[in-house]
């Protein structure tokens, strides 16, 4: 067959997929039978399982802030070695394959170490190797800047390897192999009843990955979403078919909600009954985001003449310290109190239907209600809803939801 | 103090100096103190100690046979942690630090996996980062063949790196610390009179190398030689002189012996009474180096009318495999029988003099036998005298040779 005629597949395993030997060589038959039915493969791999924490570990015994480009090289070797040992198994198993790092790939990003976002990627390499008929195994995550500088992209960053190339190479699909076997209308352990997804829009996932789905990484949605690349979520363990996350299309939108999904990892501060004036805002955020502690919800709300509370949610695990920065600047601000809450739960319901369709709002907080469960917080975008929630009625909430929008698998949705 | 008049020092540090974060922070340490006292440092390292013994009982659960290829890119990610763990320990004490691993440094060597060559160094990356005033923390042990491939440099590989590092930079000298405090007239765990040397020439410690003193690798003592590079072997642990390799001198030439060694990883093998025809030796030893065998010592002397007998020492671990082949040529050639040994011992004398004087074999040889010692095979060169004795008398002959060269520390040897 020549290699005209072949697909060009670009294919992510995570760090549970090749989080032994054993499971690598298991990946390495996968490969080889996909390439066996006629394609060519460039093979995005991440970390074994527990490499990079434990590479972090040993960096915190050198320094608690270890130097960001030195621990952009030490991670580095985390995907070094697994994409080396994957082409060994590739090769004994009678195929040829090379390894290749962010500087053989050229994949070229901006100088910010830590989190690096990729700029361009040279693809000679890469389609020499293809030429010369051998499968292509790239270490995910890092990357080199223009002083050949060794960068990471961050957590997830191999999803984005992927993507990238894809992209980059122009092939036919971007396959993710994760431990699920794809994108769920609700988290199955919640809801018996939740329905793996044939598509998903980039616009659905972007929302669901924001809320704390963390199968795909955002940024590799983000940059699938501008260079319309057709990512597959798919399963590592089976041969069944994942959901497809692709571009908004017409028949979409007859879909209204597609998927609920819960957060239990924030925490809710409070600033109560502040005077009503410029610059309030200012001066809360102000210390709390120069502490690089990422906010996400943020509602405001008059409650008396003149004044008003406001609230936002951080991670769980940055709360004790924002909670210590904002009492910092309430006096100063003139605020009645500052509340601190922990046990919450964000629950959300994401589609692309909401755009047309009225009354889903109204739905979800009825549905809410019906089951006595009070919304504290609430937050909109164009295809999300948030609610705010106590903590223990998290799963309730969801299978509620789900079963008020008609998500499961015995009333399909349209 | 300008960057002209400083002194450019090369330092490396083996496996077992960086063999845990302890003993990393104190190699950057002792680095800063060569630095504060006014010096340019290029600092080379090995992988910690066992990781590449882990890698590579990793790459085996794989297979058998790993790519050589990717068997480098594996094996290179432990100088590449190594190095990097150090530049932050740098970093976190307050001083400026880089780590550049092969590809960075620019060390170029030909493309034989595991035993690559360093060919050529452009040094204007290191350069650029001495002439910031950072301390440049090279990964030892691998380079990049002219298509970019990572190749490794094999066993001992960083002192390779570090003395061609110090003749590409011209610096003043290349610091080799060990776990020993220098070269010894013997092994001090042998002989407790044993003397640490001052200095040494390259020839003597071509000899001692290879004849199984390890504490410098026999390629980086040949290319030192090559271009004249000094070596200053010492401690990692004291801050005592070691001992100085270096061009051989005026001086050195009424030293008639510098040292005993003896070797107990050898086996021997001989073939008896073959017809002593042309072509024997090829139809012996062809088997033999086709199957990658490195045999060291070889003696053939008559035994009978038109007969010959052939002995030659391999290393234990192959001396089954070597005298399985030679058996399977043996009726061949027509050779009455096949003998092997492995409880043997290679007992070896150095020393420049010997050039010029006679007497120093004779004086070995009466030293041997008053002890009682019988020596089985002999192998000269123009600086070194072995021979092999039976195993159980190594220690033995060590010491009586030391002591009648008059190596020791009561009684100065010239």
């Amino acid at each position: 067959m020549s290699s005209l005629t072949m697909a060009l597949i670009v294919q992510k395993y995570g760090g549970t997929s090749v989080g032994s030997i054993e499971k690598i060589k298991k990946v390495a038959e996968r490969v080889i039978e996909t390439c066996e039915r006629g394609n060519r493969l460039v093979v995005v791999l991440s970390a074994m399982a527990g490499q990079t924490d434990a590479l972090m570990r040993l960096s915190k015994e050198i320094t608690e802030t270890p130097d960001p480009r030195e621990l952009d090289v030490l991670l580095a070797t985390g995907e070094q070695m697994s994409v080396s040992l994957f082409a060994m198994a590739v090769k004994s198993m009678g195929y040829d394959c090379r390894s290749l790092l962010g500087f053989q790939a050229a994949i070229h990003t901006d100088q910010i170490y830590g989190k690096a976002r990729i700029k361009k990627i040279d693809t000679d390499h890469i389609l020499k190797e293809l030429d010369e008929n051998r499968i292509v195994a790239v270490a995910g995550f890092q990357g080199i800047d223009e002083r050949r500088n060794i960068t990471t992209l961050g957590r997830g960053g191999s999803d984005t390897t992927a993507v990238a190339l894809t992209a980059a190479l122009k092939a036919t699909v971007c396959e993710i192999f994760t431990d699920v076997e794809g994108i769920f209308s609700a988290d199955p352990n919640i809801c018996t009843h939740a329905r793996k997804l044939d598509r998903i829009s980039y616009e659905e996932m972007l929302e669901l990955a924001s809320l704390g789905a963390r199968v795909l990484d955002i940024r590799s949605v983000e940059f699938a979403k501008r260079f319309n690349v057709p990512i597959h979520v798919r399963s590592s363990f089976t041969r069944d078919e994942g959901t497809m996350v692709v571009a908004e299309k017409k028949e979409m939108e007859r879909v209204l909600v597609s998927g609920v999904v819960s957060d239990k990892n924030e925490a809710r501060i409070t600033v109560v009954k502040v005077p009503d004036r410029p610059g309030i805002a200012f001066k809360i955020f102000d210390p709390v985001f120069k502490a690089g502690i990422v906010v996400d919800m943020i509602v405001q709300n008059p409650s008396a003449e003149g004044l008003t509370d406001l609230s936002f949610t951080v991670t769980k695990t940055q709360f004790q310290e924002t909670l210590t920065l904002v009492r910092g600047v309430a006096q100063e601000i003139g605020a009645e109190n500052v509340l601190g809450d922990q046990d919450i739960a964000k629950v959300s319901i994401v589609g692309l239907g909401m755009r047309n369709h009225a009354g889903v709002a109204s739905k979800m907080f009825e549905t809410l209600a019906r089951e006595n469960i009070n919304i504290t917080m609430i937050s909109t975008s164009e295809i999300k809803i948030s609610c705010i929630i106590e903590e223990k009625y998290t799963e309730l909430a969801v299978r509620a939801l789900h079963e008020a929008f008609g998500l499961g698998n015995e009333k399909e949705k349209d």
